[in-house]
């Protein structure tokens, strides 16, 4: 006997119907003899539907009461889900963030889980229950105050309530098989990753995958738990993230490359004309911290002898890139940049996997296979297990394409899937 | 500097812009220097479509999770009155069931409030903010569990936190003017009632006008919280619901009718030929009550001498008729009955008024009107103050008016009202 956690995102639960599909593979496992706790997102569209109520009435919601009305959704979709469970013959009790235990700091909107007091999750799984558990939510510990982690956060309270229980895999049901080496919309032939390690999958999910979310992640690495992506409309396995040693006869060697990850939702900034001196960078990227924006690569160029002076660019979310153009402007003197250039149009190719620590001339493989598929490298930039360009927006679909089958990952039966989302 | 609770029902914030209008109200009143608590309703009918929602999932769902369900409406509601209000520039809190300390039993979907800790609520006031709470849930001690009072329960919440806190008064807002001596839809003519003690309200409420829920009344009643039915559309007084005596100069006598009232969704059901002896009565109303229905009217005719059977009528909700009737065919024997006969085109007449206690003759002029309308009488009971009549439910409406008139409440003015309820 086992004890599972699942994790079903908005469009598992977006109506009736589904909900009682999902109800029936709950009741499965449970009948199957595992003790099973469900974390729940709101049903379909939930979320977004409440925030622009919320617009509708002010432009500045409060973060407090903001949370408290978006928690309102796992309300709805976790006590649907007891019902339609108990509709099926098994005992189900659901429970909010706050009866769950699930304690967070006070940052409302995106809040971080400090600790999972468990005790009533796990009292419910001995009386025999299905325990249904609302993601997303929590209280603060000081003031009792309802709280929420952000987009993607159920899958986090998936991973912290296994890690609280001791679950043996924490499962992650989404529209899609698993985890892929490439988002088979743009490739066909993309495979499907059955194992894939903790700092494999922050890189790609860091890099634009968006089948799991990189905080839940980050926490299964942290308390080692097993997590199992999957589809919650097959039976199929999906894709397991774990640090754990394959199993003894596994004929799977560790592939040189997990997966080519891209990403559309960034823009590029290059502060043109700086100084080449000592402090320059540091008074530029303290500008872009202070506006309390991440950016992700930085590149400066070798200055021009003649001028002493330089350029430095980096890219970052597009969302925020009126706010950082903003904060540069109006700092501009004392930083002493001669201009700014904003594009919009740039995509993000990464290449991720920990084979290639050990395997030199991954990079030039790459850089060759752009070569030949006649795209132009505008950034480049690399880690111990990653190495991301950035290119035209245009060119990004090619360019994955052309590194997915340089790395012999394309797969014999490019069978069909549909890659997308996980709600949260 | 006063202490308020404000009660909203759902149709007074049942969309963005009348959450605004709300607000408005609210800060005025927090702008006039007053220490504003607000209970809140789920928008409009909301409650409806999340009870659709879970017998789309099935038919018999079970009662904790349809609490937790039924709570997310005020979720919503009280945190966007909440934004709305702090949109005003007013400091707002929103507070659930359980942050604002209301303890209920753990009867699921018709819970008792046990206790209020108000401390939140209090402490909330001294920092200067609005609360608003949600009305119609509490959790239980026990098991912290979400628990919802039922129809009509957030005007509970009101007076229940009204009487913790030590308010001044506790308003009930709603969709009409206050507690009116008819329904003005029925008598056109009819007077809205500026003053009446909880007793004759209880009986009002009783008898079929909906403006108030009865337990809120009786809450009332026991913690001596004056109640202010009043408009969320205007400014005009309402109606005052209290024990305390009249002002000093108050040029208002106790009027010798507080007003008449009826009720359209009772049915009678009678049992005939049971037999005359002692314990008939008793066993009939045990096996009634047994089936967890509340009656209304009794009578049992005198028997025919020469038969030794008699015939007992009895009313109750209609919608509880079918039960009934199950339970009395099936212990036929036991009762030793004839036949069953049942009908549901029946209507409740009440006239109440504590001033009646001392005037003899009221329930004379009562018949008086009634037959000179051409009304026939089928049941009569009365009380101490009140008198009631069961007629045809198609003769209700003229003899409400013929009543109405005979006990000169008709009003001079007649100004066009609307009547209805109060949403919960």
């Amino acid at each position: 006997m086992a004890v599972i956690v699942q994790k079903y995102g908005g469009s598992s639960v977006a109506d009736a119907d589904a909900i009682k599909r999902v109800a029936k593979r709950i009741t499965e496992a449970r009948r199957a003899g595992d003790d099973v706790v469900v974390v729940v997102s709101a049903m379909g569209d939930t979320t977004d539907e409440l925030i622009d109520l919320a617009h509708r009435i002010t432009p500045t919601p409060p973060l407090r009461e903001m949370d408290i009305l978006l928690t309102a959704g796992e309300r709805i979709s976790m006590s649907l889900l007891a019902m339609a469970i108990a509709n099926l013959g098994v005992h189900a009790q659901s429970f909010t963030g706050q009866q769950a235990g699930v304690i967070t700091d006070d940052s409302h909107g995106r809040a971080r889980i400090i600790a999972v007091k468990a005790d009533r999750i796990t009292r419910a799984l001995s009386d025999g229950n299905v325990a249904i558990v609302a993601g997303f939510q929590g209280v603060n510990e000081a003031s009792n105050d309802v709280t929420t982690l952000g987009r993607g956060g159920s899958d986090t309270t998936a991973v912290a309530i296994a890690a609280a229980i001791g679950a043996d895999v924490c499962e992650i049901y989404t529209d899609v098989d698993g985890v892929f080496t490439a988002d088979p919309r743009i490739v066909p032939t993309a495979r499907k990753i059955s194992r894939i390690s903790y700092e494999e999958m922050l890189d790609m999910a860091a890099s634009g995958a968006k089948v799991l979310n990189l905080r839940c992640v980050e926490y299964g690495r942290r308390h080692g738990v097993d997590i199992h992506v999957r589809s919650s409309f097959s039976a199929h396995t999906g894709t397991l993230v774990t640090d754990r040693p394959r199993p003894e006869g596994d004929p799977m060697e560790q592939p040189l490359i997990a997966g080519v990850a891209h990403d559309r939702s960034e823009a590029k900034v290059t502060v043109v004309g700086v100084p080449d001196v000592p402090g320059t960078a540091a008074r530029t990227f303290e500008v872009v911290a202070a506006s309390g924006v991440n950016i992700d690569m930085i590149v400066q160029n070798v200055s021009a002898a003649a001028t002493g002076l330089t350029d430095i660019s980096f890219t970052l979310p597009a969302a925020d890139g009126q706010q950082v153009i903003e904060a540069l402007t109006s700092h501009r003197e004392e930083i002493g940049y001669d201009s700014l250039q904003y594009d919009d149009q740039i995509g993000k190719l990464s290449l991720i996997g920990a084979g290639m620590k050990s395997h030199p001339g991954v990079s030039a493989k790459l850089f060759g296979a752009l070569r030949d598929a006649g795209v132009n490298i505008e950034m480049i930039s690399t880690s111990e297990i990653r190495v991301s360009v950035v290119t035209r927006a245009d060119q990004l679909d090619d360019a994955v394409r052309a590194v997915h089958t340089a790395f012999d990952l394309d797969s014999d039966e490019g069978e069909a899937v549909v890659y997308g989302g996980t709600g949260r």
